[in-house]
């Protein structure tokens, strides 16, 4: 482990045989909806006791967890007195210090009121999971950075949201997630897209939603393996969408961050695009590149899950036609199927493309 | 092209300097309704004349074609006084003759009543559609072999309809489209399969169909090109779905072939299947394998639309993983986005493998 001591760009007190880290996807969970009573108005709180969230599905017709593992968590996340993910000292001591994490990402998509279908409320139980953020986690723990929860089905509402933070060293990105009520790439999200790269900030697209419609176009699903199996195909038409509608050649600074749907399926998706966008570019006379172009110059991807084919190589090949600099790892914590970062690549990688993927690619992206 | 003429399997009398091909998506029209009306009830005529075919979504909603290619067809199909496919001699000449087809599998996909609402009247005309298949093409034409038009939404209506033709050669295959009314592993459509299975017949999945959702769950797409991309992800959900409710368990001998929605996407939902699988086993004891195992045993695919990466050696690598005998060449002919045969392999590949492709796969396959 030499090597990784003296290549380590950011030495850490803490953790001197380990590789330092950056998580890219952490979830950080309120102890209960009291949490948001400071930053909620009155009639929110009382909306919130009396009506609950009420997204467009609920959880157990849709992206379900599997109900042996509460909270989707892993067994041994559970704090002293509370649920998983929602002890910041618990969390230091199980997460950071022990992956030597020196950046943590908190994406807290847990009924963070982005897809309620009372946009209102959702739109206030958003910038109040935000202030939570700030308040709970933001401020105390500085290796700790925020996404924005943004209300973005209600566009205007979410760039209110993102320019709210703008500028603000505690949120690195802005937070949606995968399953909207129309494609993603479509004209009625583009202020959200634009606001986010005014104030330089990634879009980070985790898996899950509530759009409503089933995980895949083939119908409802039977068992909860489809649903996870099926967050990868929810991401490649989300990309598509992206790609398609423009957004990129919109918004070229834009950057985009696909969480927690895998990576592998990148480039049969981009060769698909890129073939039928030579022969029908008469449809979308708006699109300047190739599809693949904007898909190299545009997105990142976290880890978690990991692929791990049984010829590990293929991964590899897989990374090496996405980019290197491009994965950004991430554990998942406190999921239940959380990756750990001593065993998630599958071979030994040259150093610097190791030191990317642990910790360099995210520096990069999040500054 | 001498090594190609040595070991060509099946000498041709004509085109010497080429090598044999089966052709396994070819998709034969009826000039217009009445070529139906000799194989309808005299009720089903009338209905159809007043009402029409009434799929559960209309085309131009769904699974759209550019509208300056008609019939989706390419612009030199057209025969003399018909619309494009509609005419053997022109098909033989433009088709079978010029790649030296000697196997050529007839998907007969456009308004056949797989997924009329009226189930019954949809019936009628599955039945329609394969005695006109018999009498318009299989028995004039050795070459062309049919694939059963079933109302697969009907199960025990696509029994029957699988059982009136098992044993006939001029049949090769059963066939469904990919877009089903619920996920097509759910209990409602095993029948189909063991039936098929039981009549030793693959049973083929288009691309397209009309199980009422957007093609994938991201809801319903502003382009055309999204919809043609879409087919690859909609084909996972099927595949998913197929492995997942335990269809090749509960019928070992099934063996299933996944129509022009690419191929290059298997890898990685394997991996993705495997690796969900060894966490979630306990949801699906019903499956004994890993999910890839089922697919390897189980599944071929046909080429047409070839993924065409810039690196084209990429492609080749997906097909390693794949198998080189589970591929199967087809052109798509009419369609406007026809492969030919001279220019889809991306490289030059070893001779036994380039034989398996383009004929021998296919062979093997259907007999």
């Amino acid at each position: 482990m030499n090597v990784q001591v003296k290549a380590r760009p950011l030495p850490q007190p803490a953790n001197q045989s380990k590789l330092a880290t950056a998580d890219c996807d952490i979830h950080p969970q309120r102890a209960s909806d009291k949490d948001l009573h400071p930053f909620l108005e009155k009639r929110w709180i009382e909306h919130m006791q009396m009506f609950g969230s009420r997204p467009r599905q609920a959880y157990q017709s849709g992206p379900a967890y599997p109900k042996s593992q509460p909270f989707a968590s892993r067994r041994d996340a559970w704090p002293p007195g509370g649920r998983p993910g929602s002890s910041l000292p618990f969390l230091r001591e199980q997460l950071l210090d022990a992956n030597n994490c020196v950046l943590g990402v908190l994406n807290a998509t847990g009924d963070n009121g982005q897809s309620f279908q009372n946009r209102a409320f959702g739109a206030a139980v958003c910038h109040a999971m935000n202030e939570w953020l700030i308040a709970e986690w933001l401020e105390p723990e500085p290796r700790l950075k925020g996404s924005i929860v943004v209300p973005y089905e209600d566009a205007e509402a979410a760039v209110a949201e993102i320019e709210r933070y703008a500028g603000d060293p505690r949120f690195v990105q802005v937070l949606m997630l995968n399953r909207t009520s129309e494609p993603p790439g479509q004209k009625r999200y583009w202020k959200v897209y634009e606001a986010a790269a005014a104030a330089g900030l990634p879009v980070g697209v985790h898996a899950f939603g509530f759009g409503g419609y089933p995980v895949s176009g083939g119908g409802w699903p039977s068992f909860y393996i489809e649903d996870m199996v099926g967050h990868a195909q929810s991401m490649q038409s989300f990309l598509t969408s992206m790609v398609v509608e423009g957004v990129f050649e919109r918004f070229p600074s834009l950057r985009l961050v696909l969480i927690e749907a895998g990576f592998a399926w990148v480039p049969a998706l981009a060769w698909r695009l890129d073939k039928l966008w030579h022969r029908l570019k008469a449809e979308t006379p708006h699109l300047k590149r190739l599809p693949s172009e904007y898909i190299r110059e545009s997105v990142w991807l976290t880890t978690q899950p990991m692929e791990e084919p049984a010829n590990r190589a293929h991964v590899l090949d897989a990374i090496d036609w996405i980019g290197w600099d491009r994965l950004l790892f991430a554990t998942d914590y406190p999921h239940w199927d959380y990756d750990d970062p001593s065993h998630v690549l599958p071979l030994p990688v040259p150093e610097a493309k190791r030191r990317g993927f642990f910790l360099e690619n995210a520096v990069a992206l999040y500054g």
